[in-house]
């Protein structure tokens, strides 16, 4: 039999994803789960997308352009004027979600055994598709005692080899919620330009900032023109995660030529999912300001409900709608394992992400998980009270016994 | 400035996309194009596919499961048993077109360096996925004297090498129009099993052959079920190229299960799409015998007209919509631009994508066009006589022209 390939065993299984078959397993038996384990928003998506696709009057559903719509990225320089952000059409790329653009920035400026730094933990699918591309994921610690702020610039310098192609950062931060400041963001770009690398930043999360701070976005710092690339995304800004579009963004003219060959490849992003996506853009402020702020209760809900369980650690969340929670606990894994396969109560259990998968350091992140707050208050708060009943009993009877058969 | 990587440079430029900029040119000075350069059908989309997104009931675009919908699947799985193939739906992975079923199965079985052989001329994507995925394409020479038949197996094996992880063959071929016959795929497979190979198929066009033939699948040879993987798409068989739907088939566990990290890397493919594809198998048998019935009226009257066209050569197509021809010039590649820049017939020019895009060999192809037969007759036959007028031109005043200048 022929075998699958040294890449293909190398490749990661999804952390938010590879638990899927006991939840699976776990629903068929009757149970219920508190998805907090995946950014699956319950928000609405806008209506003026519903309505375009419902209303959409295709006969043949015909291939777009490779670059997507012109009409989408006209829109989208306009979308990017309203954040003090200047980007002509041309300097965007729609792609079949963020995903792409991040396969198509890796295809576009790296080659096999090339390195990119990423402070970690990181969003779990860079090292995905880091491992597609053949390339090596370098990573500098950030730590939950210095609420994952960017590490020391002299921590990323000590990394930089020959090989050493771009910095990639999430901002705000996917698992950790941590929003870099205007600071960091010129540390970051003082670095870039030093040492002639690229910065992405994967700015998916944009609108989804708390406490009255400000995103700054690297498309901002006039001096990156050349270096800068962003990932942006419809899927959590109008929660329309099954659309499968986003874009990839930069002013230097030979990434977007280079990309656009990457594109023309596989023809064209899908396109009832872009009319969707050209008509989120006409939602109004309204509907930013309601989903932030409905975020931002959620995000004070939890903090408050994961403060009242013992022992356990967890870095405020600035964006996004993220955190990472340390618990009491020594093997995330199983712990989340368990939680779907043998614990309830009264047949309802949570599915939580273990965050081992965010970081590539092996010793890294295994008595953390991931906690997505994408639920209503209400379930927010049952969710949080079922872990908390679940840690206690898994630390009184349960880690014990799993450590002795291990 | 940092670079772009090497991979990057080597991307091609689309053969079929590359003159797009030519085109858009042409048409903003108010030219009619006919369209013979991309496998755009004109055929209308089943009306059970428009009406499932029309009236769906969607108010959050969620993700959908990385292997794409279960009912999509088990349906699909209905599907190829009406063609005499045997899948379970796990041996089935829904992917965002059939461009990323063969990133993943490039992926899936090839690390860098590894070769492919394909037979040539191929669908020139397949250079593009390979550039992509650092491996590279081995091409076997199949020629127009010879109506593009499967080359003598000695020539494949000239080629093996420790390297070689797979054969690839587009069956019926994109751009020649070539079906392999039953025994073809039967030495084939004979020669994948002594050399522990992948055999690749590409079936998108699997309906659409002519003059009484039938289609054999590598999926129908018991043998090669560890070595067989097929590529699969609804663009063409539903007219939705835009949905950017396909498939990834095998009943070799490892390949689908390690093709499904990198689908859950990608999350999902795109939830509107699957809606439409999954209702477009709902379609009656009508659609598609009068679909391939149109196609074959346009081939007929396509080669007729083309016969007519002096010292101009061309395989008839047994299957797909695409023949190539041999025209009596040097540079294909530089025709085809003029046709679009300096020529027209009362505003009126022909789009053709240059073959040489269609061939790895260097020096193959250069005369040579593919043609799409996706226009309604009248048209076809306006374009084939534009075609002729052009190259009495070309033939007689511009090419000594050309070739003196260069």
């Amino acid at each position: 039999m022929p075998s699958v390939s040294r890449k293909g065993k190398a490749m990661p299984e999804s952390p938010i994803r590879k638990l899927v078959p006991y939840a699976e397993k776990a629903k068929k038996e009757g149970k219920r789960i508190y998805h907090l384990n995946i950014g699956q928003p319950d928000i609405k998506t806008p209506i003026e997308a519903l309505n375009a696709v419902k209303n959409n009057t295709i006969d043949v559903l015909a291939y777009s352009h490779s670059a997507g719509f012109e009409s989408f990225s006209e829109k989208l320089s306009g979308y990017y004027a309203k954040h003090d952000i200047t980007i002509a059409a041309d300097d965007i790329l729609v792609t079949t979600g963020g995903s792409e653009a991040l396969i198509f920035t890796m295809g576009s400026i790296t080659d096999p055994g090339d390195e990119i730094i990423v402070p970690e933990p990181f969003y779990a699918n860079y090292y995905s598709f880091s491992t597609q591309s053949n390339i090596k994921v370098v990573p500098v610690v950030s730590s939950i005692e210095n609420d994952f702020a960017l590490p020391e610039i002299s921590e990323f310098e000590k990394l930089i080899t020959e090989k050493t192609k771009a910095i990639l950062i999430c901002n705000p931060g996917n698992p950790t919620g941590y929003l870099y400041s205007k600071n960091e963001i010129k540390e970051l770009t003082k670095l870039a330009i030093k040492y002639d690398l690229f910065l992405i930043s994967d700015e998916v999360y944009r609108e989804f900032v708390y406490d009255g701070s400000e995103h700054y976005s690297i498309l901002q710092e006039k001096e990156l023109d050349d270096h800068a690339i962003v990932i942006d995304s419809v899927s959590k800004r109008y929660s329309m995660c099954g659309a499968r579009i986003g874009c990839m963004v930069s002013k230097n003219p030979s990434v977007i030529a280079t990309a656009m060959k990457f594109a023309q490849a596989r023809l064209s992003p899908p396109t009832y999912a872009q009319i969707a996506s050209e008509a989120a853009l006409e939602a109004p402020d309204s509907y930013y300001k309601e989903t932030v702020e409905k975020y931002k209760q959620r995000r004070d809900l939890l903090i408050a409900e994961l403060k009242n369980i013992p022992h356990l650690r967890v870095s405020i969340p600035r964006g996004a709608f993220y955190c990472i929670a340390e618990l009491p606990i020594k093997n995330a894994d199983h712990f989340c394992q368990w939680l779907l396969s043998e614990f309830d109560i009264n047949n309802e259990t949570v599915m939580l992400a273990p965050a081992s998968g965010f970081y590539s350091s092996a010793d890294q992140g295994k008595n953390q998980v991931r906690i997505a707050y994408v639920l209503n208050r209400r379930d927010l708060k049952k969710a949080t009270q079922i872990l908390k009943e679940a840690l206690e009993l898994y630390t009184t009877k349960i880690e014990l016994q799993f450590a002795f058969e291990n």
